[in-house]
């Protein structure tokens, strides 16, 4: 076994706002040779939207498409096929990989990673949706010995309930979801605010009350109980 | 009443790398006129050292001290002289409050801004030290429909336990906790890895039974169950 000459970056690239980027990411996606991103199929990548500014004008661009199914199969082969892209990309150079927000935050880029244990792996970590969301929000998410929930909208009622009853609670990806989650968190005695596109130009925040229904996917519902602190 | 001239900004700074500040928070600090920064009782400002070497040679500095104890009066007085002195300095000027992580996760800019209520509030998020832990780790904290707790070491070990039945969990500060932590992440069957100091000098990654007891403060255990879809 030789060891690696190149790496596989996961570079988180932050909520969308390109000056939310770290410094570190800024200066890897301007000294990149390829750039490789996960994307849902048929639809573009906003990781590589919040990245293309800084983009060498000579870089070469690995979209790998991820199918938006519920069956496991699909998913795991398109894994394998990307992977194998990037170990042929990594025979020639690094490789930076765009992830949206934070890498090991509801990221796919784990599971590329997986898939190729040879290769050397740093992680640049970014900023998280959730954070922008609450900045957007001026909401605090949780605070001294608060447990926070973060809770994919997908769950069910009453397992939303039960999560956001315990600290703060952040619901996310709302999508389809917007009756069930405000039923959820009544349930649990929470005022929820809603955040769409946080940092992007098309950034709104409402009482979840008066959010749209359905949702778009980047979104989110925060709630936290009085804190005596205050 | 007249609108604010000048603004309060609550500025993550990140985990401690000064390249994982974002962007906007490295030109908000190298722009202070004015910077705050609470800190314990007793001990420096994480915050304001991973600041440093860009604060302007002439930045005006307010050190907010915090007591570190249980009951609520002092914590809540020591706000209250520190929200007065930034009031003073917002007569003059923009504030730029330096946060370590992100300023909603589990930071004291929320109880100075919430003594400002006439204030303009302006949030930079940041990358939480949750990330870095993870980078550092180079593990998944949750995908798909799994949630994640974030929870503090200084809860019961049978709470700390239930959070961690529930998806990803990350227990953070460990400090005197580790025991107590260890058997509760036990008891929900999961394996858990350590992470000291992360994206600093001082960064270490050991399997949560090799930890140091007592740990740092600066220290978090992380733990998820095994993925289907890798």
């Amino acid at each position: 076994m030789t060891a690696p000459r190149f790496t596989l970056h996961g570079v988180g690239v932050g909520p969308g706002d390109p000056d939310l980027m770290t410094v570190r990411a800024r200066r890897l996606i301007e000294g990149a040779g390829v750039v490789a991103y996960p994307h849902p199929e048929g639809r573009g990548s906003l990781a590589r939207s919040i990245a293309a500014p800084f983009l060498p004008p000579d870089v070469e661009e690995i979209a790998i498409a991820l199918p938006m199914r519920p069956e496991r199969a699909p998913a795991q082969a398109a894994y394998d096929r990307g992977a194998a892209r990037l170990a042929d990309a990594l025979g020639r150079g690094d490789v930076v990989v765009l992830c949206e927000g934070d890498p090991m935050l509801y990221g796919s880029f784990m599971y590329l990673a997986a898939r190729l244990p040879a290769a050397r792996v740093e992680i640049t970590p970014g900023v998280a949706a959730l954070a922008a969301c609450a900045a957007a929000a001026r909401h605090p998410l949780a605070a001294r010995d608060e447990p926070l929930s973060l809770v994919p909208a997908t769950l069910p009622e009453a397992e939303i309930a039960r999560l956001a009853g315990v600290g703060g609670v952040a619901v996310m990806k709302l999508g389809r979801h917007v009756a069930k989650v405000r039923r959820a968190l009544a349930a649990a005695g929470l005022d929820a605010v809603y955040v769409e596109r946080a940092s992007t130009p098309g950034e709104r925040v409402l009482p979840l009350a008066e959010a749209p229904d359905p949702a778009p996917y980047f979104s989110m519902a925060l709630a936290r109980r009085a804190d005596p602190w205050l």
